[in-house]
């Protein structure tokens, strides 16, 4: 039995290592989206400054997905720190979660690409879902499975899901504003997102 | 001998670590097949989504490397869990493997633009085949050279050689269909693959 | 209590990972702006010659992005290793921080494409502060929510910060020297790095 | 003093993780040179294939690359087992050898571009080198740092450098064969990369 424990630590060491490699790779991919200016298009220090400039929105779009994937990573840390044991189950459940964060990138250069069109921010909030699905899942078969310990609080068990789903709620409320501007859901996801990272503490949006 | 065990004991969390690494690059690196449409192509909703469809095949194909290349991970873990201590041609088996796993993005490649030639099936095959050599290759040599615990089960050793033998036999039998047609094939590799991922309830799928 | 700080230790690791793999990827696609001679130009092994030698300025670009990423590396393994537990803010400070890592290969390859504008190396300077907030932003904050053991000497805590400051101030400094030549901010830069790196035993030097 | 091996200790484990991102990426980044062929130039089976048999000298040197890296992989971590701590000095000779490790996809692609060229053949070898050089210094260090265990066995102290020495004398060796030919050195290096590979039973060549 002790062995058993031994082997089921080192199964949570490599999910939560083959995980950091594919947030590690993911958040840094998104930068090869932000290109530099054409060399041919230079010709003086205010025409570089200006053609940076146009490189803004791009720029918005990148800190966005970094902000989603480090929600995520924060997000699948404080579950797996939860965890005493892996299965072979949760590592694939775990696996197509970690798909989800290698579509990021693509899905973030569509955005970056296509910004005016709903199609772009339908299919980057469908990303968003995935991976919310994929660490609700984790976590409610962690519970079913009983890979969590005996004496895990409630509190706890019920705040791990009502933070992914609340979060979900509100990523899908943003996609909906699509319907007057794929702008304002853009603007809405951000404010969701600073809201989860910066924590405030004003009373209501410290609840969600 | 406690020191030389301490050695070893490094040895296994270093090769384990260079192998969650090139598996999480390669993982990821698989996405950057998928190209966002050309902005030029694109002038309306319908466009963009008109376009995102022509990636489904592209998709199709992502879906199948990142199974392939997490089910070799989920097979080296086990592997590397059931070892003791590590040693040098140990290590170089297992960079022979991870060789191996830094193909198939270029195979994933391949197939993703050539889909309808055997040429890129049997490549492809060749790279899940060379996987499947180089994790039975190392299992062997660990059993060989006395890397595993001396009390290790019987039916465990057997396991591990059986599922990778199956398995392979099983990818063989699909790479023939493309004698057919390479979609067979590719059909029949992915539901292999599905098979290991979600091993299901149903006896005789389940003594594979 | 012994649960608690076994979790927040568990967090001091994952921090880590993440951190390590943002650095390894970022110091690896530094690579990919040196572009190998296009093969039409090349007939003759002088002809070869020749184009290397005019990658002359990206190497050294390249060069001086790999002293940056290590200078911050260093530090912020520094600081971690002086932390005895992590938090979610600390876990979002250096998410901050490794964001900025991820830009430095853009500010790279625009420094290296366009060496002559002061928009380029105003950008890369940019960049060197934005690492030196973030990194003295995460210490600040460890002080602040007590994640330093309590018996850290005052001459660790302002170690740590005169060196970050300090640090920034010559950077500041190097960067002010474009208003002559950007050549003169680089050189000035790199001369800064190499102090840092080689932290020679010249007395006045050695006090920085 | 507890306190401080413990320090040193995860400054050892830090610099193993760096070490093994850059490793994991540089390895993987090699098959970015292997390209896929052109759709427009595919009309059939034989097309594809009589274009990937084209690709046969860039596996070549993907190949050996992949050896080069493994080879030094095996052998940093044969150096970091084996010492007890680490300090400042040796996390920057180890970045200065990794380093050289990122400048490898780009010799790589140089010498998979320009083979016939003694101007990629030198690049190339002087990339070895330059890793050679990087290794021995940082075990020189090492040793005059009392950073391994005092009761380190003079053999091993000495085994490390003569294996090093004697392995550069081999490739310095192979190049110096570019003189007649570049394919000449290439598989020369070759031959003696799978010398250390697979460490054979003959006798003089077991000494090397």
């Amino acid at each position: 039995m002790g062995k058993y424990n031994q082997f089921a630590g080192q199964n949570l060491d490599r999910l939560a290592a083959i995980s950091d490699g594919i947030f590690a790779v993911g958040m840094t991919l998104l930068v090869l989206d932000l290109h530099t200016p054409a060399a041919t298009l230079i010709h003086s220090d205010s025409d570089l400054w200006r053609n940076l400039a146009e490189l803004a929105p791009n720029l918005a779009v990148y800190v966005m997905s970094f902000l989603t994937l480090g929600i995520f990573w924060v997000g699948r840390q404080t579950q797996l720190n939860l965890l005493i044991r892996a299965d072979r189950n949760l590592a694939w459940l775990h696996l197509g979660f970690l798909f989800c964060v290698t579509l990021m990138p693509f899905s973030t250069q569509l955005i970056g690409s296509f910004i005016q069109y709903r199609a772009a921010l339908l299919i980057y909030w469908a990303n968003i879902l995935l991976l919310g699905i994929g660490l609700l899942g984790a976590w409610r078969y962690a519970l079913h499975a009983k890979l969590v310990p005996e004496d895990l609080p409630v509190v706890t068990h019920k705040g791990v899901e009502r933070r992914i789903i609340t979060a979900q709620a509100l990523y899908a409320a943003g996609a909906a504003l699509c319907i007057i501007n794929t702008y304002w859901s853009l603007g809405f996801i951000v404010l969701v997102q600073l809201n989860y990272v910066i924590a405030p503490k004003i009373g209501f949006l410290r609840k969600l």
